[in-house]
């Protein structure tokens, strides 16, 4: 080969890696999003074996972290990507921890799930709250992922928006639970189940949000953690006003 | 300057870019070490003062965060590390990111100092709990800290095991709170504020495990996680006789 053609060779195989990387990110993305949906329905079903299977998956989850990892970690010692490139290299190794730590808090849900089976079913309290939270968190992570897929910006700050709504929610439902608590004692250690696993999706929502920063990075070289809402819109208005 | 004199030039500014990320982890990490601290002994003496002073070291380790992630993208893109140098440059950036949510955590402990505070003092219950977990945790937050500055692996795999023991620490003293809350529910509200500032004593506890792995990481390139601690060992005995 000349060396034109090892350039264009080269070239080839680097795009080809920062795509593999791309694949295996949304492949863990999709684990864990269903381990996510899996641990709410096995907990709202009180479903001590779905909450298993959850269990089950977190292996391949950190797994598959540790090979993410690697592949970054190759490819920056060997391709040296510059500007964008390094930006989505960077982006999914920590996104790649955001989904091993939205998959812990899955198995936090399951487990919370086993434990109200085993304790016989349900707690009469809580269950509307956490259905309604978890269906929100649920949208947020499937929103996160797509955003990352399509290099959708607008959506994934939509997810950073939507993060604010579930934090709210989150802290209105814990204010319930502890009212409950307290008119019914005999009730605590069942409504501390639902209370933990509300407490996971808060979490989960915050990993979604974590997430949809990173996209916004990746795609924009815009680092908007820690910033309000309305100032990330206007940074990235300006951003594009000045392309 | 000829050729040998400009490598040398480059290669002096390289270890001093080095040097200064260093430098500057250390520095973000004495300032959340301080909040961690400064936040047990707001909430143990019930000093809402101390407590609003935590709250306002946030908007700087949140300032450091992002610059310090900046750096490591410059020095990533600039400077192409290999080997022990890439090592340190991506540990720098997980172990900035694990030090900002250790502070998030010393805000929480702060913010439920500031509400016992208001709520007229203590809660009779929990704080023999709180204070020991408090200990062992700090404790390992200096040790990993002091592990980067030390490449000392030994004084890592001490953090990794610490956290094990304050996992169950953590676990006994929930029950325990579980159980003051059932005999007296009027106390209710009070010990929920103990029991978030366990929760948060606990995550601090996982992030300075983190920073530890990540330790282990940079010294000898081995990715340690969701590894048990007898495997940690064998691997690393294994590595080093291997030299």
């Amino acid at each position: 080969m000349d060396n034109l053609h090892i350039d264009q060779h080269i070239s080839q195989q680097f795009n080809s890696d920062l795509e593999h990387l791309r694949t295996h990110l949304l492949e863990l993305g999709g684990m864990v999003e269903a381990q996510v949906v899996d641990a709410v329905k096995a907990i709202e079903t009180a479903d001590g074996n779905l909450a298993e299977r959850v269990l089950q998956t977190e292996q391949e989850v950190d797994r598959r972290e540790i090979a993410l990892d690697r592949e970054c970690t190759l490819i920056l010692a060997r391709r040296q990507p510059a500007a964008s490139d390094l930006r989505l290299v960077l982006m999914v190794t920590k996104t790649t921890h955001d989904l091993e730590r939205m998959g812990d808090e899955a198995d936090k849900i399951a487990k919370m799930a086993i434990a109200i089976n085993e304790d016989g079913g349900a707690s009469p309290r809580g269950y509307v709250e956490l259905r309604h939270i978890a269906t929100n968190v649920i949208k947020m992570v499937n929103a996160c992922l797509d955003a990352f897929a399509r290099y959708d910006v607008a959506q994934a700050i939509k997810v950073v928006r939507d993060d604010a709504l579930v934090d709210m929610e989150y802290r209105t439902a814990l204010r319930e639970l502890i009212t409950y608590m307290m008119e019914d004692p005999r009730s605590i250690t069942r409504v501390m189940n639902i209370l933990w696993a509300l407490r996971a999706l808060e979490r989960i929502g915050d990993h979604a949000r974590n997430i949809a920063e990173n996209v916004i990075y990746m795609v924009h070289g815009l680092d908007v953690r820690h910033i309000p809402i309305a100032e990330i819109e206007n940074r990235l208005a300006a951003q594009i006003k000045n392309l």
